[in-house]
């Protein structure tokens, strides 16, 4: 009698797992239409077997930017927020800072004061406050601080203020058996701490800019401390440099959304067989910002020009997307 | 009726598949002693879930040096081999080499009397093989040499040059959930080509040493240029910064062969909870070779007095090893 059970469950779920897939929309917060429809063509394409344009598992690599690709960077880079708050927490230990520039402007609350130094103070900003510690040491620091800085305007964590169609999509490829992997300017060690439970990304799957480390050994055990001396910019043409040397394939779909994305993007078109070119185009006021060629953040101006001559697809964040953010918790 | 014929199949997978484990041993190739048992034990306490030494899937990383540890290493690099063969299929476009050092030398056969230069001498040679083609040009070379090429005494192909106990050990370890990755002092372009194929490591899980590359333009497309320009050496306090750099975790497990990976084993063995450090100790001057400390390539010397002082796993070849090279095709 027992068995009888045992085979009527397993009848069941036979029957289940040869029924033909009758699976839910796997991207419910994209809105019907040209761009949703040019996301699924491709993978079930690339997918399917016999066919053509057919890539096997190994080769489905998929790059995606941060930065205004996977989560949002209005008013400033959240990473730029970020050392903009270390300096506050870090002013008791440099006494210093009181007169000195970028620091002195950043401390009395004039962050654009601080900025107007351009590039050189960026750099002062983020080497004090993102060197000098271990790798251990930064990695908690970014946990503490993402577990609970909130966005300006928004008044959301910044892992809130992550795109819900782009995680969706990122489950949609990994459930085709492609390999998704960042490929940002942002600095590589302050993403990996929450890639993995944000995006579903692992460290290693990570690829950013990055500043020097070196071994040392304290109470005998080596650590590795982070130096104020950049290894490498992973932005522009360091994009293609950046994939190369860390996955050392070239991906068949990649997505950005700003002119930083541009190489990427024609690295990615430069493969051959079939592959897929996105940019997401910030058109929402409403429910995020609406931004382009004139933005200082992200400008998206020539990459926007190829994309619309290329037939790449562009993501109009207004019209494609049905959710912006994911719901809070 | 053939419902019930499918449900008996069904009932019999089922019966199949809750017996307990009668695996065959995955480490045939391994002698039965203290090191297979070392290996054994500590896969086994880290997938067990519910143990205080269980490790989840996601940090089950294990990093292995290549040279020496997965494939031999005498009398020379196999890389530096690759690196003469070129300069002999080069030969004849660069009429000045007969008489600069060390080509000269090279292209009379005295080997010897070209890498008398040292280091210098074999960075000429490495950055007139290596760099100045594209990265899918380099991949090509790579890849035609590596088929073709045989080693001068043991007339076989370099891949064929693997140790069969160590591909056994990296089959293992992926079926316990591990992820397994080349670090490695050789070039990361050199190995990618074929560590698929031979190791069943991808691309994107080979670390190693490398030139610096840049974008350019040919016909319209972007290629990949590959520079004479060292980028990063991936050897002794290298290792550890490559393995953060491009893994961002701490391996559990870690395998060398040489003074060059002890600080790849001290950077393992420095992460908390259970960890396994192992050095393949070349004893068996019959089926390979036996070398260690006085040996100029692959020099096993402090790694080995700190592997005997702590404990670390060592692999005495020609007692541990059942077989050292696979069987030829």
């Amino acid at each position: 009698m027992k068995l009888i059970r045992l085979l009527s469950i397993t009848a069941l779920f036979v029957v289940i797992l040869t029924l033909p897939s009758l699976a839910a929309d796997p991207l419910p917060s994209w809105n019907d239409g040209k761009v949703k429809q040019s996301i699924v063509a491709f993978v079930e394409k690339v997918t399917k077997e016999g066919s053509s344009n057919f890539v096997p598992v190994a080769e489905r690599i998929a790059t995606f930017d941060n930065d205004g690709t996977l989560w949002a960077e209005q008013p400033m880079y959240f990473q730029l927020a970020f050392a903009l708050d270390r300096v506050k927490a870090l002013a008791p230990q440099h006494p210093e800072w009181k007169d000195k520039e970028p620091f002195a402007s950043l401390l009395k609350g004039d962050v654009k004061g601080a900025l107007a130094g351009g590039e050189p103070a960026i750099f002062q900003i983020v080497m004090a406050t993102h060197a000098g510690m271990t790798t251990a040491e930064f990695e908690q620091i970014v946990k503490d601080w993402i577990a609970t800085a909130k966005h300006p305007t928004k008044k959301r964590l910044y892992t809130e203020m992550v795109y819900q169609p782009m995680l969706e999509l990122l489950t949609y490829l990994r459930a085709n058996g492609f390999k998704t992997f960042i490929v940002s300017g942002g600095g590589i060690e302050f993403m990996r701490p929450w890639t993995e439970k944000v995006y579903g990304i692992p460290p290693e799957q990570v690829v950013g800019s990055s500043i020097k480390t070196k071994v040392e050994l304290r109470d005998g055990k080596p650590v590795l401390v982070r130096l104020p001396e950049l290894n490498f910019i992973d932005d522009k043409t360091g994009k293609p440099v950046g994939i190369n040397q860390h996955i050392g394939r070239c991906p068949i779909l990649a997505f950005g959304n700003s002119d930083g994305d541009q190489q990427m993007l024609e690295w990615t078109e430069a493969g051959s067989g079939l592959r897929f070119m996105g940019l997401v185009h910030h058109t929402d006021a409403d429910r995020e910002w609406a931004y382009d060629r004139k933005s200082h953040i992200g400008t998206l101006d020539k990459a926007l020009y190829e994309a619309n001559a290329k037939g790449w697809t562009v993501v109009d964040m207004k019209k494609d997307w049905k959710t912006v953010f994911p719901a809070m918790k």
